[in-house]
Protein backbone atom coordinates (compact mmCIF):
# COMPACT_ATOMS: atom_id res chain seq x y z
CA UNK A 1 0.00 0.00 0.00
CA UNK A 2 1.31 3.42 -1.21
CA UNK A 3 1.02 6.31 1.18
CA UNK A 4 1.54 10.05 -0.46
CA UNK A 5 1.46 12.60 2.48
CA UNK A 6 1.24 16.38 1.29
CA UNK A 7 2.93 18.79 4.34
CA UNK A 8 4.95 21.55 4.72
CA UNK A 9 6.66 19.93 7.48
CA UNK A 10 8.37 16.73 5.69
CA UNK A 11 11.38 16.63 8.44
CA UNK A 12 8.78 16.28 11.57
CA UNK A 13 7.33 13.36 10.03
CA UNK A 14 9.77 11.34 9.12
CA UNK A 15 11.67 10.00 11.94
CA UNK A 16 8.23 8.24 13.32
CA UNK A 17 8.52 6.35 9.91
CA UNK A 18 11.76 5.02 10.87
CA UNK A 19 11.26 3.32 14.22
CA UNK A 20 9.12 -0.12 15.03
CA UNK A 21 6.34 -1.62 12.63
CA UNK A 22 6.12 0.81 10.46
CA UNK A 23 10.34 0.84 10.00
CA UNK A 24 9.89 -3.14 9.26
CA UNK A 25 6.25 -2.51 7.02
CA UNK A 26 8.53 -0.30 5.06
CA UNK A 27 11.59 -2.31 4.86
CA UNK A 28 9.53 -5.36 4.18
CA UNK A 29 7.77 -3.57 1.35
CA UNK A 30 4.32 -4.03 3.05
CA UNK A 31 3.95 -0.11 2.27
CA UNK A 32 5.37 2.91 1.10
CA UNK A 33 5.20 6.46 2.51
CA UNK A 34 6.25 9.15 0.35
CA UNK A 35 6.56 12.71 1.51
CA UNK A 36 5.74 15.63 -0.54
CA UNK A 37 6.80 18.94 0.26
CA UNK A 38 4.25 21.52 -0.55
CA UNK A 39 6.58 24.59 -0.89
CA UNK A 40 8.15 22.78 -3.88
CA UNK A 41 5.18 23.58 -5.83
CA UNK A 42 5.36 27.66 -4.88
CA UNK A 43 7.07 29.69 -8.20
CA UNK A 44 7.62 32.77 -6.43
CA UNK A 45 11.33 33.52 -4.64
CA UNK A 46 10.10 33.11 -1.12
CA UNK A 47 8.05 29.36 -1.29
CA UNK A 48 5.01 31.48 0.47
CA UNK A 49 2.59 28.29 0.80
CA UNK A 50 -0.42 30.72 2.99
CA UNK A 51 -2.03 34.68 2.76
CA UNK A 52 -4.31 36.22 5.00
CA UNK A 53 -7.73 35.62 4.98
CA UNK A 54 -10.64 37.21 2.99
CA UNK A 55 -12.78 39.00 5.74
CA UNK A 56 -9.77 39.43 8.00
CA UNK A 57 -9.23 37.77 11.26
CA UNK A 58 -6.33 36.28 12.41
CA UNK A 59 -4.37 33.24 11.29
CA UNK A 60 -3.50 32.40 7.76
CA UNK A 61 -4.93 30.37 5.45
CA UNK A 62 -3.23 27.90 3.02
CA UNK A 63 -3.22 28.80 -0.57
CA UNK A 64 -5.10 26.53 -3.29
CA UNK A 65 -2.31 26.95 -6.00
CA UNK A 66 0.08 25.07 -4.28
CA UNK A 67 -1.68 22.28 -3.30
CA UNK A 68 -3.66 21.96 -6.19
CA UNK A 69 -0.83 21.72 -8.17
CA UNK A 70 1.30 19.54 -5.85
CA UNK A 71 -1.73 16.78 -5.21
CA UNK A 72 -2.44 17.20 -9.23
CA UNK A 73 1.13 16.20 -10.33
CA UNK A 74 1.58 12.80 -7.75
CA UNK A 75 -1.91 11.78 -7.29
CA UNK A 76 -2.46 12.38 -11.32
CA UNK A 77 -5.94 13.92 -12.83
CA UNK A 78 -8.18 13.07 -12.87
CA UNK A 79 -7.31 11.84 -9.22
CA UNK A 80 -5.80 8.26 -9.28
CA UNK A 81 -6.49 7.38 -5.67
CA UNK A 82 -8.74 8.84 -2.48
CA UNK A 83 -7.24 12.12 -1.39
CA UNK A 84 -7.76 12.86 2.22
CA UNK A 85 -7.85 15.61 4.06
CA UNK A 86 -6.76 15.99 7.71
CA UNK A 87 -9.41 18.25 9.17
CA UNK A 88 -10.64 18.69 12.69
CA UNK A 89 -14.51 19.35 10.88
CA UNK A 90 -13.89 15.74 9.20
CA UNK A 91 -15.78 12.67 10.10
CA UNK A 92 -14.33 11.24 13.01
CA UNK A 93 -11.87 8.31 12.34
CA UNK A 94 -12.46 5.31 13.88
CA UNK A 95 -10.94 1.82 14.30
CA UNK A 96 -14.00 0.51 11.04
CA UNK A 97 -12.52 3.76 8.97
CA UNK A 98 -9.24 2.33 8.92
CA UNK A 99 -10.14 -0.97 7.71
CA UNK A 100 -12.33 0.77 5.06
CA UNK A 101 -9.08 2.63 4.54
CA UNK A 102 -7.06 -0.53 4.32
CA UNK A 103 -8.70 -1.99 1.56
CA UNK A 104 -7.17 1.01 -0.86
CA UNK A 105 -3.91 0.51 -2.35
CA UNK A 106 -2.90 3.78 -2.89
CA UNK A 107 -4.00 6.71 -0.07
CA UNK A 108 -2.75 10.53 -0.29
CA UNK A 109 -2.72 12.32 2.85
CA UNK A 110 -3.19 16.13 2.67
CA UNK A 111 -1.45 18.17 5.76
CA UNK A 112 -3.86 21.04 6.79
CA UNK A 113 -2.47 24.10 9.18
CA UNK A 114 -5.78 24.03 11.05
CA UNK A 115 -5.92 27.83 10.58
CA UNK A 116 -7.36 26.61 7.62
CA UNK A 117 -6.51 25.61 3.97
CA UNK A 118 -8.74 27.76 1.32
CA UNK A 119 -11.67 26.27 0.97
CA UNK A 120 -11.61 25.65 -2.46
CA UNK A 121 -9.14 22.75 -1.38
CA UNK A 122 -11.92 21.17 0.41
CA UNK A 123 -15.04 21.87 -2.26
CA UNK A 124 -12.84 20.63 -5.26
CA UNK A 125 -9.89 18.72 -4.87
CA UNK A 126 -10.18 16.59 -1.89
CA UNK A 127 -12.29 13.37 -1.30
CA UNK A 128 -12.47 12.42 1.91
CA UNK A 129 -12.17 14.96 4.97
CA UNK A 130 -11.04 13.08 8.35
CA UNK A 131 -10.78 14.64 12.24
CA UNK A 132 -8.33 11.79 14.49
CA UNK A 133 -10.39 13.75 17.22
CA UNK A 134 -12.67 16.54 18.59
CA UNK A 135 -9.71 18.80 19.69
CA UNK A 136 -7.25 21.00 18.05
CA UNK A 137 -4.09 20.22 16.68
CA UNK A 138 -1.40 22.55 14.95
CA UNK A 139 -1.30 20.63 11.36
CA UNK A 140 -2.44 17.18 10.02
CA UNK A 141 1.03 16.03 9.95
CA UNK A 142 0.19 14.25 13.82
CA UNK A 143 -3.40 13.30 12.17
CA UNK A 144 -1.74 12.17 9.28
CA UNK A 145 0.96 9.57 10.90
CA UNK A 146 -2.71 8.32 13.17
CA UNK A 147 -3.75 7.09 10.06
CA UNK A 148 -0.77 5.50 8.45
CA UNK A 149 -0.15 3.59 11.63
CA UNK A 150 -3.75 2.54 12.26
CA UNK A 151 -4.10 1.63 8.47
CA UNK A 152 -0.85 -0.33 8.34
CA UNK A 153 -0.91 -2.67 11.06
CA UNK A 154 -4.13 -3.78 9.31
CA UNK A 155 -2.40 -5.12 6.80
CA UNK A 156 -1.64 -8.89 6.51
CA UNK A 157 1.57 -9.42 7.64
CA UNK A 158 2.41 -5.89 9.48
CA UNK A 159 2.51 -7.41 12.85
CA UNK A 160 4.56 -10.05 13.82
CA UNK A 161 1.93 -12.17 15.56
CA UNK A 162 -0.84 -13.04 12.84
CA UNK A 163 -3.74 -12.35 15.32
CA UNK A 164 -2.09 -9.62 16.42
CA UNK A 165 -4.72 -7.01 15.58
CA UNK A 166 -7.53 -9.05 16.46
CA UNK A 167 -7.99 -8.70 19.90
CA UNK A 168 -6.90 -5.36 20.49
CA UNK A 169 -9.33 -2.23 22.07
CA UNK A 170 -11.89 -1.49 19.43
CA UNK A 171 -10.58 -4.35 16.91
CA UNK A 172 -12.79 -6.33 18.50
CA UNK A 173 -15.86 -3.54 19.56
CA UNK A 174 -14.84 -4.29 22.93
CA UNK A 175 -11.72 -2.36 25.26
CA UNK A 176 -9.44 -4.92 25.76
CA UNK A 177 -9.04 -6.97 28.77
CA UNK A 178 -5.93 -6.78 31.71
CA UNK A 179 -2.79 -8.07 30.78
CA UNK A 180 -0.23 -9.08 33.24
CA UNK A 181 3.40 -10.53 33.07
CA UNK A 182 6.44 -11.45 35.28
CA UNK A 183 7.16 -10.64 37.63
CA UNK A 184 3.99 -12.96 39.38
CA UNK A 185 4.37 -10.74 42.48
CA UNK A 186 5.42 -6.88 42.10
CA UNK A 187 5.51 -4.75 45.28
CA UNK A 188 2.76 -7.49 47.11
CA UNK A 189 0.24 -7.02 44.14
CA UNK A 190 -0.25 -10.24 42.31
CA UNK A 191 -1.35 -12.10 39.04
CA UNK A 192 -5.50 -13.17 38.72
CA UNK A 193 -5.09 -16.77 39.65
CA UNK A 194 -6.53 -17.91 36.82
CA UNK A 195 -4.02 -16.86 34.00
CA UNK A 196 -1.71 -18.80 36.24
CA UNK A 197 -4.04 -21.87 36.15
CA UNK A 198 -3.14 -23.10 32.46
CA UNK A 199 -6.83 -23.58 32.16
CA UNK A 200 -7.41 -22.00 28.75
CA UNK A 201 -10.97 -22.62 28.39
CA UNK A 202 -11.10 -20.66 31.68
CA UNK A 203 -8.61 -17.89 30.96
CA UNK A 204 -10.56 -17.67 27.93
CA UNK A 205 -13.58 -17.37 29.40
CA UNK A 206 -12.05 -14.48 32.28
CA UNK A 207 -10.90 -12.22 29.14
CA UNK A 208 -13.93 -12.33 27.59
CA UNK A 209 -15.44 -11.04 30.79
CA UNK A 210 -13.08 -8.78 31.82
CA UNK A 211 -12.97 -7.25 28.47
CA UNK A 212 -16.90 -7.10 28.58
CA UNK A 213 -16.71 -5.46 32.61
CA UNK A 214 -14.31 -2.81 31.43
CA UNK A 215 -16.41 -1.82 28.28
CA UNK A 216 -19.06 -1.50 30.47
CA UNK A 217 -17.77 0.67 33.28
CA UNK A 218 -15.77 2.89 30.94
CA UNK A 219 -17.65 2.86 27.08
CA UNK A 220 -20.49 1.65 27.35
CA UNK A 221 -21.60 3.54 24.45
CA UNK A 222 -19.24 0.93 22.76
CA UNK A 223 -21.08 -2.36 23.99
CA UNK A 224 -24.59 -1.30 22.07
CA UNK A 225 -22.58 -1.79 18.74
CA UNK A 226 -20.83 -4.49 19.06
CA UNK A 227 -22.23 -8.03 18.57
CA UNK A 228 -22.45 -9.89 21.76
CA UNK A 229 -23.25 -13.61 22.26
CA UNK A 230 -25.46 -15.09 24.55
CA UNK A 231 -23.19 -15.79 27.33
CA UNK A 232 -22.12 -12.36 27.31
CA UNK A 233 -25.38 -10.74 27.79
CA UNK A 234 -26.01 -13.57 30.86
CA UNK A 235 -22.62 -11.98 32.11
CA UNK A 236 -23.57 -7.99 31.61
CA UNK A 237 -27.12 -8.69 32.74
CA UNK A 238 -25.16 -10.18 36.22
CA UNK A 239 -23.42 -6.86 36.63
CA UNK A 240 -26.46 -4.76 36.23
CA UNK A 241 -28.23 -6.97 39.24
CA UNK A 242 -25.13 -6.96 41.21
CA UNK A 243 -25.99 -2.76 40.99
CA UNK A 244 -29.12 -2.87 41.20
CA UNK A 245 -28.92 -4.66 44.58
CA UNK B 1 4.64 23.72 31.73
CA UNK B 2 6.86 20.56 31.68
CA UNK B 3 6.22 17.58 29.98
CA UNK B 4 7.63 14.06 30.96
CA UNK B 5 7.23 11.47 28.49
CA UNK B 6 8.25 8.32 29.17
CA UNK B 7 8.44 5.73 25.83
CA UNK B 8 11.00 3.12 24.29
CA UNK B 9 11.19 5.48 21.16
CA UNK B 10 12.53 9.00 22.12
CA UNK B 11 13.96 9.02 18.55
CA UNK B 12 10.37 8.58 16.91
CA UNK B 13 9.34 11.88 18.98
CA UNK B 14 11.91 14.04 19.53
CA UNK B 15 11.40 15.57 15.38
CA UNK B 16 8.03 16.84 15.94
CA UNK B 17 8.82 18.53 19.14
CA UNK B 18 11.73 20.98 16.82
CA UNK B 19 8.97 22.06 14.11
CA UNK B 20 6.22 24.62 14.19
CA UNK B 21 4.56 26.05 16.89
CA UNK B 22 5.93 23.34 19.87
CA UNK B 23 9.78 24.38 18.73
CA UNK B 24 8.64 28.36 19.33
CA UNK B 25 7.10 27.41 22.65
CA UNK B 26 10.12 25.41 23.95
CA UNK B 27 12.65 28.04 22.39
CA UNK B 28 11.02 30.89 24.86
CA UNK B 29 10.56 28.83 27.49
CA UNK B 30 6.80 28.33 27.42
CA UNK B 31 7.23 24.70 27.65
CA UNK B 32 9.64 22.26 28.52
CA UNK B 33 9.63 18.73 26.99
CA UNK B 34 11.75 15.99 28.60
CA UNK B 35 11.86 12.65 27.10
CA UNK B 36 12.67 9.13 28.85
CA UNK B 37 13.63 5.97 27.62
CA UNK B 38 12.05 3.38 29.32
CA UNK B 39 15.29 1.03 28.56
CA UNK B 40 17.50 3.57 30.71
CA UNK B 41 15.75 2.09 33.97
CA UNK B 42 16.00 -2.01 33.10
CA UNK B 43 19.35 -3.95 34.79
CA UNK B 44 19.54 -6.85 32.58
CA UNK B 45 21.88 -6.97 30.40
CA UNK B 46 19.47 -6.53 27.30
CA UNK B 47 17.61 -3.95 28.35
CA UNK B 48 14.28 -6.10 28.11
CA UNK B 49 10.95 -3.75 28.70
CA UNK B 50 8.57 -6.53 28.00
CA UNK B 51 7.77 -10.36 28.40
CA UNK B 52 5.26 -12.93 27.47
CA UNK B 53 1.36 -12.33 28.94
CA UNK B 54 0.19 -14.53 31.57
CA UNK B 55 -2.18 -16.75 30.80
CA UNK B 56 -0.90 -16.87 27.13
CA UNK B 57 -1.73 -15.47 23.45
CA UNK B 58 -0.13 -13.42 21.01
CA UNK B 59 2.25 -9.92 21.54
CA UNK B 60 3.80 -8.85 24.34
CA UNK B 61 3.33 -6.91 27.43
CA UNK B 62 5.19 -3.87 29.16
CA UNK B 63 7.13 -4.87 32.44
CA UNK B 64 6.06 -3.38 35.55
CA UNK B 65 9.57 -2.70 37.30
CA UNK B 66 11.21 -0.43 34.58
CA UNK B 67 8.13 1.62 34.44
CA UNK B 68 7.81 2.23 37.83
CA UNK B 69 11.29 3.00 38.58
CA UNK B 70 11.37 5.31 35.95
CA UNK B 71 8.54 7.40 36.92
CA UNK B 72 8.71 7.54 40.16
CA UNK B 73 12.35 8.70 39.83
CA UNK B 74 11.42 11.26 37.60
CA UNK B 75 7.85 12.28 38.92
CA UNK B 76 8.75 11.49 42.44
CA UNK B 77 6.83 9.01 45.26
CA UNK B 78 4.67 10.48 45.93
CA UNK B 79 3.77 11.94 42.25
CA UNK B 80 4.04 15.63 41.82
CA UNK B 81 2.30 16.08 39.03
CA UNK B 82 -0.50 13.72 37.17
CA UNK B 83 0.84 10.92 35.06
CA UNK B 84 -1.33 10.07 32.24
CA UNK B 85 -0.95 6.56 30.78
CA UNK B 86 -1.31 6.72 26.61
CA UNK B 87 -4.16 3.83 26.13
CA UNK B 88 -7.39 3.39 23.45
CA UNK B 89 -9.02 1.80 27.04
CA UNK B 90 -8.85 5.78 28.36
CA UNK B 91 -10.98 8.80 28.38
CA UNK B 92 -11.60 10.17 25.15
CA UNK B 93 -9.42 13.06 24.70
CA UNK B 94 -11.37 16.38 23.91
CA UNK B 95 -10.97 19.75 23.70
CA UNK B 96 -12.32 20.84 26.99
CA UNK B 97 -9.71 18.44 28.56
CA UNK B 98 -6.87 20.03 26.91
CA UNK B 99 -8.22 23.26 28.75
CA UNK B 100 -7.99 20.93 31.99
CA UNK B 101 -4.71 19.53 31.28
CA UNK B 102 -3.16 22.84 30.30
CA UNK B 103 -3.91 24.40 34.25
CA UNK B 104 -1.29 22.37 35.30
CA UNK B 105 2.21 23.06 35.80
CA UNK B 106 3.38 19.43 35.22
CA UNK B 107 2.28 16.26 33.30
CA UNK B 108 3.82 12.92 32.59
CA UNK B 109 2.98 11.19 29.49
CA UNK B 110 3.39 7.04 29.62
CA UNK B 111 3.58 5.80 26.12
CA UNK B 112 2.36 2.11 26.77
CA UNK B 113 2.77 -0.07 23.62
CA UNK B 114 -0.90 -1.16 23.05
CA UNK B 115 -0.24 -4.64 22.86
CA UNK B 116 -0.29 -3.90 26.68
CA UNK B 117 1.32 -2.66 30.07
CA UNK B 118 1.13 -4.83 33.23
CA UNK B 119 -1.51 -4.12 34.50
CA UNK B 120 -0.04 -3.30 37.91
CA UNK B 121 0.84 0.25 36.46
CA UNK B 122 -2.33 1.19 35.43
CA UNK B 123 -4.30 0.15 38.53
CA UNK B 124 -0.67 1.22 40.76
CA UNK B 125 0.73 4.25 39.24
CA UNK B 126 -0.54 6.45 36.59
CA UNK B 127 -3.46 9.06 37.55
CA UNK B 128 -4.87 8.99 34.28
CA UNK B 129 -5.64 6.81 31.03
CA UNK B 130 -6.34 8.95 27.91
CA UNK B 131 -7.02 7.72 24.54
CA UNK B 132 -7.43 10.09 21.39
CA UNK B 133 -9.94 7.91 19.77
CA UNK B 134 -11.37 4.54 18.86
CA UNK B 135 -8.72 3.24 16.57
CA UNK B 136 -5.65 0.87 16.98
CA UNK B 137 -2.11 2.58 17.55
CA UNK B 138 1.21 0.98 17.80
CA UNK B 139 1.87 2.63 20.57
CA UNK B 140 1.55 6.05 22.68
CA UNK B 141 4.00 7.83 21.29
CA UNK B 142 1.55 9.92 18.52
CA UNK B 143 -1.00 10.17 21.12
CA UNK B 144 1.49 11.90 23.87
CA UNK B 145 2.39 14.31 20.78
CA UNK B 146 -1.06 14.94 20.30
CA UNK B 147 -1.74 15.82 23.75
CA UNK B 148 1.59 18.11 24.09
CA UNK B 149 0.09 20.14 20.77
CA UNK B 150 -3.05 20.82 21.61
CA UNK B 151 -2.25 21.58 25.21
CA UNK B 152 0.36 24.11 24.24
CA UNK B 153 -1.59 25.77 22.07
CA UNK B 154 -3.61 26.56 24.89
CA UNK B 155 -0.98 28.34 26.99
CA UNK B 156 -1.25 31.84 26.37
CA UNK B 157 1.62 33.04 24.34
CA UNK B 158 2.30 30.10 22.48
CA UNK B 159 0.02 31.24 19.36
CA UNK B 160 1.35 33.95 17.34
CA UNK B 161 -1.94 35.45 17.43
CA UNK B 162 -3.57 36.20 21.16
CA UNK B 163 -7.47 35.29 19.69
CA UNK B 164 -5.86 32.36 17.25
CA UNK B 165 -7.35 29.38 19.37
CA UNK B 166 -10.53 30.48 20.62
CA UNK B 167 -12.21 30.31 16.53
CA UNK B 168 -11.01 26.96 16.03
CA UNK B 169 -13.09 23.88 14.71
CA UNK B 170 -14.20 22.50 18.15
CA UNK B 171 -12.54 25.80 20.88
CA UNK B 172 -15.91 26.99 20.50
CA UNK B 173 -17.80 24.31 20.32
CA UNK B 174 -18.62 24.81 16.48
CA UNK B 175 -16.32 23.61 13.06
CA UNK B 176 -15.00 26.21 11.94
CA UNK B 177 -16.45 28.66 9.12
CA UNK B 178 -14.98 28.18 5.70
CA UNK B 179 -11.67 30.19 4.91
CA UNK B 180 -10.47 31.62 2.06
CA UNK B 181 -7.32 33.77 0.82
CA UNK B 182 -5.95 34.87 -2.65
CA UNK B 183 -6.28 34.68 -5.63
CA UNK B 184 -10.22 36.05 -5.62
CA UNK B 185 -10.55 33.95 -8.54
CA UNK B 186 -8.95 30.22 -9.07
CA UNK B 187 -9.95 28.04 -11.82
CA UNK B 188 -13.66 29.55 -12.01
CA UNK B 189 -14.14 29.09 -8.42
CA UNK B 190 -14.75 32.50 -6.47
CA UNK B 191 -14.55 34.16 -2.79
CA UNK B 192 -17.78 34.66 -1.20
CA UNK B 193 -18.87 38.41 -1.85
CA UNK B 194 -19.33 39.09 1.56
CA UNK B 195 -15.91 38.28 2.49
CA UNK B 196 -14.96 40.55 -0.04
CA UNK B 197 -17.14 43.60 0.90
CA UNK B 198 -15.24 45.14 4.04
CA UNK B 199 -18.70 45.31 5.70
CA UNK B 200 -17.40 43.48 9.10
CA UNK B 201 -20.98 43.02 10.69
CA UNK B 202 -21.93 41.06 7.96
CA UNK B 203 -18.84 38.82 7.58
CA UNK B 204 -19.22 38.48 10.77
CA UNK B 205 -22.63 37.24 10.84
CA UNK B 206 -21.82 35.08 7.35
CA UNK B 207 -19.18 32.95 9.41
CA UNK B 208 -20.94 32.31 12.51
CA UNK B 209 -24.27 30.58 10.11
CA UNK B 210 -21.46 28.98 8.05
CA UNK B 211 -20.14 27.30 11.17
CA UNK B 212 -23.85 26.51 12.63
CA UNK B 213 -24.65 25.24 9.02
CA UNK B 214 -21.34 23.02 9.04
CA UNK B 215 -21.91 21.57 12.44
CA UNK B 216 -25.02 20.96 11.69
CA UNK B 217 -24.52 19.11 8.65
CA UNK B 218 -21.27 17.24 9.69
CA UNK B 219 -21.93 17.36 13.56
CA UNK B 220 -25.05 17.86 14.69
CA UNK B 221 -24.39 16.32 18.38
CA UNK B 222 -21.89 19.30 18.69
CA UNK B 223 -24.50 21.56 18.87
CA UNK B 224 -26.21 19.72 21.65
CA UNK B 225 -23.22 20.59 23.76
CA UNK B 226 -22.70 24.33 22.66
CA UNK B 227 -24.00 27.30 24.17
CA UNK B 228 -26.32 29.36 21.26
CA UNK B 229 -27.90 32.49 21.08
CA UNK B 230 -31.12 33.38 20.20
CA UNK B 231 -29.65 34.54 16.60
CA UNK B 232 -28.16 31.17 15.91
CA UNK B 233 -31.71 29.33 17.07
CA UNK B 234 -32.94 30.99 14.20
CA UNK B 235 -30.78 30.46 11.56
CA UNK B 236 -30.40 26.84 12.74
CA UNK B 237 -34.56 26.70 12.48
CA UNK B 238 -34.47 28.36 9.21
CA UNK B 239 -31.85 25.73 8.34
CA UNK B 240 -34.88 22.82 9.52
CA UNK B 241 -37.45 24.81 7.69
CA UNK B 242 -35.52 24.47 4.44
CA UNK B 243 -35.30 20.72 5.34
CA UNK B 244 -38.81 20.19 5.41
CA UNK B 245 -40.52 21.98 2.67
Amino acid sequence: MRFDVFTLFTAGLKPYLEISILQRAIQSGLIDVHLHDIRSWTHDRHHVTDDTPYGGGGGMVMKPEPIFAAVEEVMGVPLEAPVVLMTPQGKVFTQRMAQELAAYPRIGLLCGRYEGVDERVRRHLVTHEISIGDYVLTGGELPALVLIDAITRLIPGALGDPTGAADDSHASGLLEYPHYTRPPEFRGWGVPEVLLSGNHAEIERWRREQALLRTWQRRPDMLEQTELSEADRKYLDSLLRKTDS
